[in-house]
């Protein structure tokens, strides 16, 4: 047992934060501040990955910092990190490495599914080496490809999140297919969920096995919710894509617990809608805003 | 328009080497050749991960030297590159210039899937910065976390390969799941593969756009052809897994083309069959035995 329950130490974050904010690290070169930008000028780096990584360290390490209070949880999109190839994952390492250090549960959106064998490298890759607590995982290949990161999830204080039912509009395509016995094939999805976090159930009813369920889709929201008692809900889409505090809390239990919600964009790049602020005081504002306003839609306030 | 197109690139390959072989570089310490290992002294590096990179470097240059005229395409499975950090994703990267330097196609066996967005920066990574000819993408995002991908088929000479039924024993849990309208998920799943292709059709018949199927579900596999003509496969599940020539020329069109078959662990390190072999010599001769018994059961022998 390397850490606590997973589950267990985002709950508890949520209540001492009381925040249900996870800020999505998901940085873009083309969307960053000038004045960050301007700190990180051409001629002093070797080439353009090398300059780009210097400016999203930058950034990121300010907002981690300056986030501490809002967010219980940081959110690592890994590929806006490969698209600068080994800089570029140096530099996730070195995120996941500066959020822990900071406090934050850290959530490597890395989304990966394979075999049992290659599930096992993926596992010892994000969980054991770059040392998140929790990873977002494809549920495609079944039990067999799962195994090595629930086998982290029982003994080792990990977390998963399963895509269940994810934000965008493509999603409906295979997600939402009627099945034979009735129910939506994202409903399956949510039974084996269901099935394989049966053994790490934590402290306060919740289970290190969680599932991504988009906050796009609150009426799919709120029936999965219903489905899946004891799991956590890692809710994409708040802000930028368009779900509502209202349309989220639907993902919440009867305590107003048991979901965290994620919002990259419109927290990282919030300057571009405030023009007389600072980024960083309007990255800040954004989040306070989007936790008062979850923490009022839980009938928390 | 960077390169030709990938479906002619791949067929002609077929035709020139005589081989659908495919070998799949998952490097494995454990598993590694006693000379290998010996070669690289723990005391010689600074830590674990340098070491094993250089051990791996070492290994896949000698086998991609080695295999040039049996294999067609190296399909790269990046998990066991991820699991020594940023230095495995370095090997990572000059493996794949290595290969493509020595004539080969190389598939990133990435796996990756992700909405739009997300998407679009994996694409960089994967085929704009690393450069890989193809990469192995999970469709459970729909169209539009596929696009970005897409858009390279249709216009950068870039192949893809949708997992449509994957080689391990849980794939039946999702993939297999009867829907109302009568048929499996799989082949809604290939249905999505042909109209994704629709604009990616080349000069020998096949498109930029292709299907994992697992050799390991023959008769599933013969539907599947049967489903998606034009759709190149990339067949894995040989050798180590089970698959035998016989299975996986189902997958074949009545030409004996259209599907490339991959063998990871059967090759890499067949010398554990084979004591009395060099390892190299071990590789070889089991990659060429696998390329005659596939040239056979395609009928062109």
């Amino acid at each position: 047992m390397g850490e606590a329950h997973f589950a267990d130490r985002l709950l508890e974050a949520v209540e001492r934060k009381r925040s249900h904010v996870v800020v999505g690290f998901d940085p873009d070169f083309a969307l960053l501040p000038p004045e960050i930008v301007a700190r990180h000028p051409e001629e002093a780096y070797i080439n353009h990955e090398v300059r780009k990584a210097a400016a999203y360290r930058d950034f990121l390490s300010q907002l981690a910092e300056a986030l501490v209070e809002e967010a219980v949880a940081v959110k690592i999109q890994i590929a806006y990190f490969e698209a600068l190839g080994s800089t570029g994952y140096s530099l996730y390492e070195e995120v996941v490495h500066l959020c822990r250090e900071l406090g934050y549960l850290v959530i490597a959106d890395v989304k990966r599914g394979d075999i049992g064998s290659t599930a096992e490298a993926y596992a010892t890759a994000h969980l054991d080496e770059v040392g998140a607590d929790a990873v977002t995982v494809n549920p495609y290949f079944g039990t067999d490809g799962l195994e090595p990161f629930l086998r982290r999830a029982r003994q080792e204080g990990k977390g998963l999140f399963l895509l269940v039912k994810t934000s965008n509009p493509g999603s409906a395509e295979l997600q939402d297919l009627m099945l034979a016995s009735g129910e939506p094939f994202y409903m399956r999805v949510a039974a084996l969920v269901n099935r394989w976090g049966e053994e790490t159930q934590g402290r306060h009813g919740y289970r290190a096995v969680g599932a991504v369920v988009g906050g796009t889709h609150p009426q799919q929201g709120e029936v999965l919710r219903a489905a899946m008692p004891g799991v956590p809900f890692l809710v994409p889409g708040y802000g930028a894509q368009g779900a509502t505090a209202e349309a989220v809390a639907k993902m919440l239990d009867a305590r107003g617990s048991g979901a965290v919600v994620n919002s990259a964009r419109a927290i990282l790049y919030a300057y571009r809608g405030q023009p007389q602020s600072n980024w960083l005081d309007a990255a800040v504002a954004e989040a306070k805003a989007m936790k008062e306003a979850l923490w009022k839609a839980a009938g928390r306030a």
